[in-house]
């Protein structure tokens, strides 16, 4: 039998579940919520609306909801259908700082339901082709992976513009960036330096770069911003760097391409003496010989936001784990309270050290 | 009547000023020194050869001496050619250490000769044509100053390999990138951020990434890889973004090409309610819409490294100041050993607050 869905905030991630869910096998979504009942009037024929949260949570026909509602109503709605034992998918980020996270953690284990987050991303193509790269032995010892997403709105959209209603970016896209890079780079970290700023917005962040030090040596970068403009084709997507030893990969947009790249072989003059060339005041930069650099197109991972509810049906079923859980979301969110004090202070934050 | 110079340390660097000043006007290069002889085969005619510093020195129709010698042979040979009142022009990075450079400081104002460093930098046309749009206001108020440089070669060249000849790509290129930025941005810096590590070579440093935080609220970054590899056209240059409030500006290439970026308009959704699009899971990335994006070509600073030669000329005669001053060298060290010390402990150090 389907599991039954309601998606309570119908705003606009809310119609994302719906369009995605409207024809998933294993999956019906009987009823929506939204405080404004206009924001429903697109909705499939035959779903039932609510304007009250509480009128939806009484149904007993409802096996799961999603929270798709402004962030700063998460905590309360958690709560909620954890009280009116619905299992429970919440959107990122689940809470706004820890001890609400904990809040929800004490409710949904007092009620016996299932908890997980929306972190779907951890399906984008563009990232888990980099992230098959990194388990592979491709690159030898990696040391860097660089993440960067540029924009040219300036302004968040509707409520992404009050801090209140948990917006910004470090909230909206950081959360996802952070959770891609520690699910693909295993270990402690040690420490974060991030810089985060209101460069448009004048109450959100809307520019950060975020730097994870991790204990095996690797440095992982996150770099987000509303306003960072180039007139490249393809600039406002995402982008990918890693480097290691034995060479490096590269990936750009949200249909992403990319390329490993090697070299045919290293400097071999080293050792004494002194070598001249005609390539004026470096030896080390310019163009490389022919034949020196080889590339080859990396293969696309064929991965879609789909697999997320369908490891869900899976996971609900008892047959794998939920790809999300609670403790690696709260280790983003702990990540994110480190940034943001890193960037107040301009220093460093020791992590897990 | 001509300065004239003599050049102690003919290797690649000892070349570069032979072939650039052999047509300058203000400048006779009459005389150079390399430890090897045969180092020296290819010197023009008329030119005085010497293996010995001390016999080079010892001439008195010699006013200003190059010292282009591998940099743990700085030290040695400034307080030699001060000792023998020659005026001098060290190559950089300056000294190993501050106080390897306060010894050279005393050494030089006792014996009253002149003291500057070959930071010929400073006129790198990419360089100066972002430090332009950095002086201009065409970007508002800018946030962020970032530069790049990557090699395929791995390995250094000759005794850079070598830490104790001072080796290393920090030593070799970080004293330029750092110089660049102090010498661009102004004020404090509060504190320092960086990786640096030997990705390829065993015993010096070939890949850093070292984050300014100035008291003024931008954050420059300088990245260079020796191995940090891609197969796009100019890969292998230099590279700079600038972030501003109003617009971005980048310039890639040793021959350098950039554009400044502005937006039509930012997004003005902003308030209340709720907006769809069908631009996919994000509102805030992917293609912007027709004439969202305008961009310029940026004029690019027609500087070459022969200025840097031509200011020495005409301080020299007291017409205007040394380029490159002493305290600017000391605190790019001061950099240099910050970003050091926060490579080695993963943390930030705090700097000038």
């Amino acid at each position: 039998m389907n599991l039954r869905f309601g998606i309570i905030g119908y705003g606009f991630m809310g119609h994302e579940h719906m369009t995605l869910l409207s024809d998933f096998d294993g999956i019906d979504v009987i009823a929506i919520c939204d405080r404004e009942a206009d924001q429903m009037d697109d909705a499939p024929e035959g779903v039932a609306k609510y304007t009250d949260a509480a009128d939806l949570l009484a149904r007993d026909d409802i096996d799961v909801v999603i929270i798709s509602a402004n962030n700063n109503q998460h905590l309360k709605l958690v709560k909620m259908a954890a009280a009116a034992k619905k299992n429970i998918i919440c959107e990122k980020p689940v809470a706004l700082s820890i001890p609400d996270l904990e809040e929800m953690e004490k409710a949904v284990a007092e009620n016996g339901v299932k908890f997980t987050v929306h972190q779907q991303r951890r399906f984008d193509p563009d990232y888990r082709t980099m992230k098959n790269v990194f388990d592979s032995d491709e690159l030898g010892d990696i040391y860097t992976v660089q993440t960067g997403l540029y924009g040219y709105n300036g302004n968040m959209h509707d409520w992404h513009i009050y801090p209140e209603q948990g917006g910004g970016m470090m909230y909206d896209w950081g959360v996802h960036l952070i959770d891609q890079m520690l699910y693909m780079i295993p270990g402690k970290i040690t420490s974060v330096f991030a810089d985060v700023r209101n460069v448009i917005n004048e109450q959100v962040d809307d520019y950060f770069k975020v730097l994870l030090m991790f204990e095996n040596g690797i440095t992982a970068e996150v770099e987000l911003g509303t306003y960072f403009l180039k007139d490249e084709d393809k600039w406002f997507e995402r982008h990918w760097f890693m480097g290691g030893n034995k060479g490096s990969a590269y990936v750009d947009g949200f249909h992403p391409e990319g390329k490993i790249v090697h070299t045919a072989h290293l400097l071999q003059n080293a050792g004494h003496g002194r070598t001249m060339t005609a390539a004026g005041p470096t030896r080390s930069f310019g163009p490389p010989s022919e034949g020196l650099i080889l590339s080859k197109d990396i293969e696309i991972a064929q991965t879609t936001h789909r697999m997320y509810f369908e490891n869900y049906v899976k996971a609900y079923r008892g047959e794998e784990d939920f790809l999300v859980k609670i403790p690696e979301v709260k280790r983003v969110l702990k990540v994110m309270d480190a940034a943001r004090l890193s960037a107040k202070t301009r220093k460093s934050v020791d992590f897990e050290a």
